[in-house]
C-alpha cells in the first residue's frame, strides 16, 4: 500500500470520463425512441463488446474472455496468488430496452478500476470488471454467470424457446463453441467476492428520497409455458357452445391468474409476457394458444406455492373451456441472499462517500443471484426515475449514477483491504 | 335444343372423373396431416390454378382470366349474345385448411360443364365455371368476386394487415398489376345468375339426415382489430397494481366478449382468431396487444348492434385496466338474401335428382354473397361430417358430393332453360 488511507478515502471516480463512455455506448443498438435494442449475441451486442474491449485496452488492463463469452478487464495485484474481486454487470438489453439497465453498472465498475489504477494504490486482490453474457435471456438467462460459476446444465444449452440450432448459430457468430461452454467454470477459491451496481427499476428509492439501495436478497423466479389445445374450426359455422377455443382458455387464465396473485400473494409478482396463437387466422377458431408466464417471490416456499396454484388454475381454465393443457417449465432461478460482509462494505462506502442508504430486496433477477451460489456477493441500487425499466424511457439522474459509482469504488476498496470475514 | 327434355332429366355427372380431379387437386399444397395449405396467391395456389387451367383446356372449354386473377372455363352457347350463367367457388384455402372447402364446389361445376358438353345439348346461355381469387382473405377477402362485381374499393387494395408492399408482390407473382384490378368489372346485364355448391361446414344437415341444404340467406360479417396500449415495464420490479398491461386488457375482453355474445345474441357468432403482443418478452410487461375480432349475424341490424356492444365493451376493459384502446374495422360483408328463382331451381333439381332438401341460412361468407349484389344468386350445401371445416380433418361422404354435383347440374339446366323470372 503506497497511498495513505486518509487520501484513499477522498478518492472519487471521474464523472466526465464515465459520462463520455455512457454516451458512446448508448449509440450502439440505439433505437429512434431513445432506447437500446442490444439482444445478447446480436450484432449490436458484439459491437458493444468490441467497444468495451477497446476501453479495457486503452486503460491498460489485461483483457480476458471465457468460453461463455464473458468479457473482462483485469487490474492485477502485485501478489500473483491474490484472489479476484469481481465487479460486473451486462451489456445486453431486452428487446427495445433502456440505456441504463446493465450498461451503467458495468461502466461504473470499469471507471472504478481506472480510478484505482490512477491512484497508484497496490491492492492485495486482483480487480476484474466483467460483462456477463445474456443476462436478459435472449437465449438463456444468465448464461455467462451460470457458465463461470459452474451452474450451467446441459439442458440450458437449448434456447429457452427450444430452438437449439439458432442458439448454436448465435454462439458461433460470437466466436463461441457450444461444446466448450462448460470450460468457463472458475475455481470458487480464486474469487474473493462479487459486487454489482444496478439501477433499481422500481420507485422505492425515489419515493423515500434515498441515494443508494443496499440489496439484502434477490427474488426467486420461475418461468414456464402454458399451452392450451383446442380444435381449429370454421369460425362462422361452428356454434358458440360447441367450439373448443384455445384462446378462450388462455384469456381466462390471464385474467384469473392476475386476480389470484394480487389477492393471495401480495408480495408475489406475475407476468404473462406473450401469447402465441395458432393458426392465428381471422376465420378459424384458435387450436393452440401458448402463454409465456413468469412468477417471482422473495420467499422460496411461497414461490413454489404460487407455481403450484398457477398450475391448478391452468387446469381449471382448461376444464371450463373443454381444452387440453400442458405446462413446461423453462427457467428457474432460486431466491438468493446477499452476503453480510458485502452488505456491510457497501454501507461503510455510503458513509465514506456521504450518501444516504436503505436496505431493500430486489424484485429483478441479477447476475449477483448466480454468483452468490459460489462467492460472497452484494449489490447496490441507484434510483430509477418513475421506476421505469425495460423501456426506452428508462432514466436515472446523472448525480445518482456518480453517487453509485463512488459507492461501488469504496465498497470495492473496503472489501479489497478488509476481506469478507 | 337437340336433346329431348326427357333424356336431359336423366343426365348425371361422371362420379369417377370428378373423384380423379379431386384426388389430384388434393395433392397440391397437401399437409402431412391430410389437410391443405393453399393460401391465395401463394405458390401452391398458383400451382392449383395452372392445374385447373389444364383441366379447362383438356375439356375443350374457352379459357378466360381477368385482372383480379379469377380463372374461368367457358362453354359458349351458339347464341353469341346470350347471357352467362356463372358457376363457381374457389381453389384457395385457409392456413392448414381442408380438402373440400371451395375446391369441391369448383370441381363439381367443372364436371357439370363437361357433362352438359358431352350431352350435346345447346343451351341458350353461356356456361362459365369460375375460380374466384382469395375467397378466404389471405390478402383481401373475396378479392376476385369483389373485382368482378365492381364492388372493389381502393382501400381494399391494402392487405387487410396493412402491408401494401407484400400484397403488391403477391399480385405480381400471379401476373397481376395492382393498378389494373378494377378492369375485372363485368356488365351485370351480361350475367344471367350465379350458382355455387359448397360444403355446409356445420352439423345441421347431418343431424337432420338431409342430402342438400338450399341456402336462403348468408350471414353478415364484420372484422376488426382491437388494439390495447399499455406501458412496457420490467416485469419483476413493477408492482402488480401499478402496471398497465396491454395483455390483461385483451384477455379480459376475450373472456367477456364471448360471454356477452353467448348470453345476449344467441344467433350471433364471435371469433377472436389471433392476438399479437408487443414486445412479447418473458420479463417485460406487454405494451401492446392487438386482437383480431370477427362477428357474424344473419340480421343486419343485430350485426350492427353486436359491433356497437363489442366496441363499448372494449372501452370498458381498457378503462378497468387503465389502458388506451383503438378499434379499426378491417372488413365488412353485409348479409345477403339468395334469389327466389335460384332457390326454386335448386329445389326442382333436388326433385329431379331424387335427393332430400331443406332451406337453411349460411353462417359462413361465400362469393355468392358478393355476386348477389349484381345478379340473382343461389347456393346449395352438402353435409360436412361432424360439421368440421377450416381444419385438416374436414370431410364429406363421396355420395353426398355426387348428390350435390348432380343437383348443381340440374339447377344449372333449369336456370339455363327457364331463366330467372
Amino acid at each position: 500500500l503506497h497511498v495513505p488511507l486518509m487520501t484513499l478515502s477522498q478518492l472519487r471516480i471521474n464523472s466526465e470520463r464515465l459520462r463520455d463512455d455512457f454516451e458512446e455506448l448508448s449509440q450502439i443498438g440505439a433505437t429512434p425512441d431513445g432506447g437500446i435494442c442490444r439482444l445478447a449475441l446480436s450484432l449490436e451486442d458484439l459491437e458493444a463488446r468490441a467497444w468495451f474491449a477497446n476501453r479495457i485496452e486503452e486503460a491498460g488492463f489485461l483483457i480476458h474472455d471465457d468460453d461463455t463469452g464473458n468479457l473482462s478487464g483485469v487490474l492485477p495485484s502485485d501478489n500473483r496468488d491474490a484472489k479476484t474481486l469481481l465487479m460486473g454487470s451486462h451489456l445486453d438489453t431486452v428487446l427495445n430496452g433502456g440505456r441504463y439497465d446493465g450498461a451503467i453498472g458495468l461502466l461504473a465498475a470499469l471507471e472504478c478500476l481506472r480510478t484505482i489504477k490512477e491512484s497508484g494504490v497496490d491492492l492485495p486482490v486482483h480487480l476484474e470488471v466483467i460483462d456477463f453474457t445474456d443476462d436478459e435471456g435472449a437465449w438463456q438467462p444468465m448464461l455467462g454467470s451460470k457458465g463461470l460459476t459452474g451452474l450451467l446444465a446441459p439442458e440450458n444449452l437449448k434456447d429457452s424457446r427450444g430452438d437449439h440450432a439458432a442458439f448454436r448459430a448465435a454462439l458461433t457468430r460470437a466466436g463461441l463453441n457450444i461444446q466448450d461452454v462448460f470450460k468457463a467454470k472458475r475455481d470458487p477459491n480464486s474469487i474473493l467476492a462479487y459486487l454489482e451496481m444496478h439501477i433499481e427499476q422500481n420507485v422505492r428509492l425515489e419515493n423515500m428520497g434515498i441515494d443508494i439501495g443496499v440489496v439484502t436478497n434477490i427474488v426467486g423466479r420461475t418461468a414456464f409455458y402454458i399451452t392450451y389445445e383446442g380444435q381449429a374450426r370454421h369460425s362462422g359455422t361452428t356454434s358458440m357452445r360447441e367450439r373448443q377455443d384455445a384462446l378462450q382458455g388462455a384469456a381466462l387464465f390471464v385474467t384469473r391468474a392476475h386476480e389470484m396473485v394480487r389477492t393471495h400473494y401480495t408480495e408475489g409478482v406475475l407476468n404473462c409476457g406473450n401469447i402465441e396463437v395458432k393458426p392465428g387466422a381471422l376465420s378459424i377458431v384458435p387450436s393452440e394458444a401458448r402463454l409465456t408466464v413468469e412468477c417471482r417471490h422473495v420467499n422460496p416456499d411461497l414461490l413454489n406455492h404460487i407455481e403450484q396454484s398457477l398450475s391448478e388454475l391452468a387446469q381449471e381454465c382448461a376444464d371450463y373451456c373443454r381444452l387440453g393443457v400442458h405446462i413446461q417449465r423453462i427457467d428457474h432461478m432460486p431466491a438468493a441472499s446477499m452476503a453480510m460482509p458485502v452488505i456491510h462494505a457497501i454501507e461503510v462506502a455510503c458513509t465514506t462517500v456521504g450518501v444516504t442508504h436503505h436496505r431493500i430486496p430486489s424484485y429483478a433477477s441479477h447476475n449477483a443471484q448466480i454468483l452468490s451460489r459460489i462467492t460472497p456477493s452484494g449489490m447496490l441500487f441507484i434510483p430509477s426515475v418513475n421506476g421505469v425499466s425495460h423501456n426506452p424511457s428508462e432514466y436515472s439522474h446523472w448525480e445518482d449514477v456518480v453517487n453509485g459509482a463512488n459507492t461501488l469504488l469504496h465498497a470495492a476498496l473496503h472489501l479489497a483491504l478488509n476481506g469478507v470475514e
